[in-house]
């Protein structure tokens, strides 16, 4: 165990032992762990953006918005079949018709599928439909479930639980890494603030503090991050210019009869325009996104 | 569903819709609801005390801490089998063997044991040990753990996440009543502030608004929500003098050798003199604490 | 400097340099300060208590509310006459004619007068009047108002920010203490947190930290600390059940009409019922509340 | 008074009352306020950027570093001479002396000069040496100070305090604004969170939220914001990517001697590349950096 010393404001001086982690940290892998699925490559100089509603409602839906994402540029399919909800009484996602519609979108226009497992117990499930198993916010500290994922060898997106540091969200990864899933994609989905106008505060500052620990590819997620649409693009903007791999973002044709979280989809246009804008930002930081 | 109006400082009026819960409420059970587990009535004019250690380390060990804590008038035996641990390299509790250590103490010593259960895939083992089954903080939105619980007929004590709020943690508590289990015990265990001279920071008026929005027993635990030995007396006092039911905290007769949280468990001759404390202050608030 | 070695959950080591304050230190100072205020002693063993309105609206509303408080065994009378308000357009308070009321509904009904000063240029004025001269949570760190007040012979009651670390609040402490004035009231008044049913959340591990950290008295302020009225009396009892010395809460005999935090203000009925239980859970503390 | 509607998970309907504030507000002032000062538009289609020390700490120094900053592209010098302290016996800034080399430096490297005051016995000095009157977190809410500098003509920076709401920020900017000084220049600093590995959380999202609830000019600070050198320069090309209409940054030529806030000021080498790098992502977003 090395030692860390930092001197916070005078007051404190605080000894970091630099390791709960080892397979996570930059100092056991130094360079950036490049995950290649089916000829994407996430953590490299491309910029990768998953796009799609935030729940699988029906055939149709998938299949409209998939075309939309491809067409602008996503490379990922992203959309809900089991939903965890703090209310026992909101929609709670459709099970496994769900996540056959979203297969088919996704195999239809060629994009890769990120969809979330929320129990061990569904993970067999979830992985024969899935290219991207992601734990969500909820689930960052369910060890047994990271335990689990850890054992496949299919990537994996870890959301950063609302009220986790950095610290514990690379532990959490390091229950992954230490089974033997090296594919392990950070995202950083907001944290619980004071701040009730947006709503979660969206940690930015978590990119660069991720890629100076860790060899880890990382994302960020701008529409739960603020839960404002008009607020997403701003801040997938800021992403990226502050080295962010990629996006992951809520887009839905029809936003205002979305069964989840419609005030924070973009509309298809709105990505459009987004993936225009981050094509600029790309370039700006030596990296690039793909035309469509 | 009904709507309640409160003005907040001026600025926000906050239109509350009160019934994202239904049965966890006051309004749809009006007397609080008091738990009888083999002779120990949870929720009534008794105070009840649950203590232990942080983790079953051995048999001796929870032979020695289990008879100390009913010499001094603890019910309820607690103690982890399965610990979730922030880094995966730290101690991970005993499994099954720890189960049975406890419940060996619980029995010779008459006290009932209440134990954490940390995922779906244990229910079945730890429901043959415990009287009580501990969900804990990490796990609170755990929502298919809850619902499995839920579905038993076994008294649930739901910690609440450390920065989820009361209402969200009311809602978790709903999707174990909503399966039908009514025995639900909650705990508050400190939320995550900015302040960081304590690990937590306990939010003992949790216990006034969970009694007014809910009819269901309320514990505090101020060992997790102060994280310092010598805070936990006068939270615990605190706590009761608040309302609260009872206390659920950590005791251990040699705390600087304890493989975790040695740092805020009390030593039995502090836990002793806490027991004595919290029986003058029962009686200041009309409630009682047995001798032991 | 000395140093002191904390370790948090295994993760860090903490070298905490113990001195960033000297006077307001245990280690300076080992005994309890006890501040007598023309006989009333403040952090000796009685409890006392400060009670009045927010704000000075009249003279009749004054000579009302400091009759009922006296008569429920209260020795300060609170109310402001500089009210600093998130919006400037609402009320700011009566200025000097509420100075005025205040201290002849103080002195009519024997009791001691705290009451706020908010810049620099209003200290003269203010002392004229006040026996407690209290800086408000928002001016915790105007360190220049901390400076004129310590060169004063007058007590003053310091609110902690509503985001202040109990080192900084110590800190501030300190420019007071360093000037020369050692009589400082600490008061915690709640901090900001994520959870927004109460309108802060009252640190009550503040009372017995502070106890460990330093000698100064220790009040809390349960009433800014929930910002709702039946949740104060639960919150008032678990302070000094936790060790506090005293409460400072806002009583009004018309809350509904009160032009500031009526939501929060007791009824006199409830402050008359609130001094009963307190004077039990002061005895379960050793300690001792008169009857008036 | 107008109403707005905003549903927020589900659970709460908040009508928000959108006028606490009226000449901060966007619905008073349709176009975006534009700053002119000496010819230095803020709020336009330029991004601005102020640089410089934490604080004065010599004539030398200031020269140095003025010199540093200007062949850069900085537009604006920053340096503190009264320093806001969390202990008394921390560097307090050099006072008047600090203001002449200052000035002096502003002066010589033909920049505008932004400094503190933090009393409103110091205005009338400081008015003296100022372009800009910079208002600190802590004085966020002072609201004698920010009444003061409201009576005056000259611009005014005035920071988010490190735990006040938007709408608390924009409040604080209308007592500055009914007074008549309509020149204000907002300034996000990072909020306190939970997360202690950067010193403060800086809210970049606070950047489009106040683009769209005010005309008023947006800056952050990535330096106190951070708190870490290699931090800033990520966060800076993000604020911009996000919309801010410029930067004030902590540039020292020896930051391992700062008398403050070393471990996170750039080297002016560093501040050369952030100025490159920020000259790239304005262009994506419309807005333009001068060369030096």
């Amino acid at each position: 165990m090395t030692r860390q010393l930092e001197v916070l404001e005078g007051v404190h001086e605080v000894v970091r032992i630099t390791e709960p982690y080892k397979f996570a940290s930059r100092s056991f892998k130094k360079d950036n762990t490049v995950i290649n699925i089916q000829g994407v490559h996430i953590g490299g100089d491309e910029i990768v953006i998953a796009a799609g509603p935030c729940a699988a409602e029906s055939r149709d839906q998938m299949m409209v918005i998939a075309k939309s994402v491809k067409e602008c540029g996503a490379k990922i399919l992203r959309g809900g079949a089991f939903k965890p909800r703090t209310s026992p009484y909101s929609f709670q996602g459709l099970g496994e018709s769900g996540l056959k519609y979203l297969r088919e979108a996704a195999d239809k226009y060629g994009l890769l599928l990120v969809t979330e497992v929320i129990d061990v117990s569904q993970i067999y499930l979830v992985h024969q439909y899935a290219d991207i198993l992601q734990i969500g916010a909820r689930n960052m500290q369910n060890f047994m479930l990271l335990r689990e994922v850890g054992k496949l060898r299919k990537p994996v997106l870890l959301k950063r639980g609302m009220s986790s540091t950095i610290e514990e969200w690379l532990m959490a990864s390091e229950y992954i890494l230490k089974e033997g899933n090296q594919d392990v994609i950070l995202c950083e989905r907001g944290i619980r603030t004071f701040e009730n106008y947006t709503r979660n505060t969206l940690d930015i500052s978590a990119v660069p503090v991720i890629k100076k620990l860790s060899h880890l590819p990382v994302f960020t997620d701008p529409s739960h991050g603020t839960g404002i649409r008009d607020k997403v693009i701003p801040m997938a903007r800021a992403s990226i210019a502050a080295g962010a791999d990629g996006i992951i973002v809520e887009v839905h044709h029809d936003p205002d009869h979305a069964k989840s979280d419609g005030a924070q989809s973009l509309y298809p246009e709105q990505f459009d325009e987004m993936m225009k804008e981050l094509r600029i930002i790309a370039k700006a930081v030596g990296r690039y996104l793909d035309q469509a």
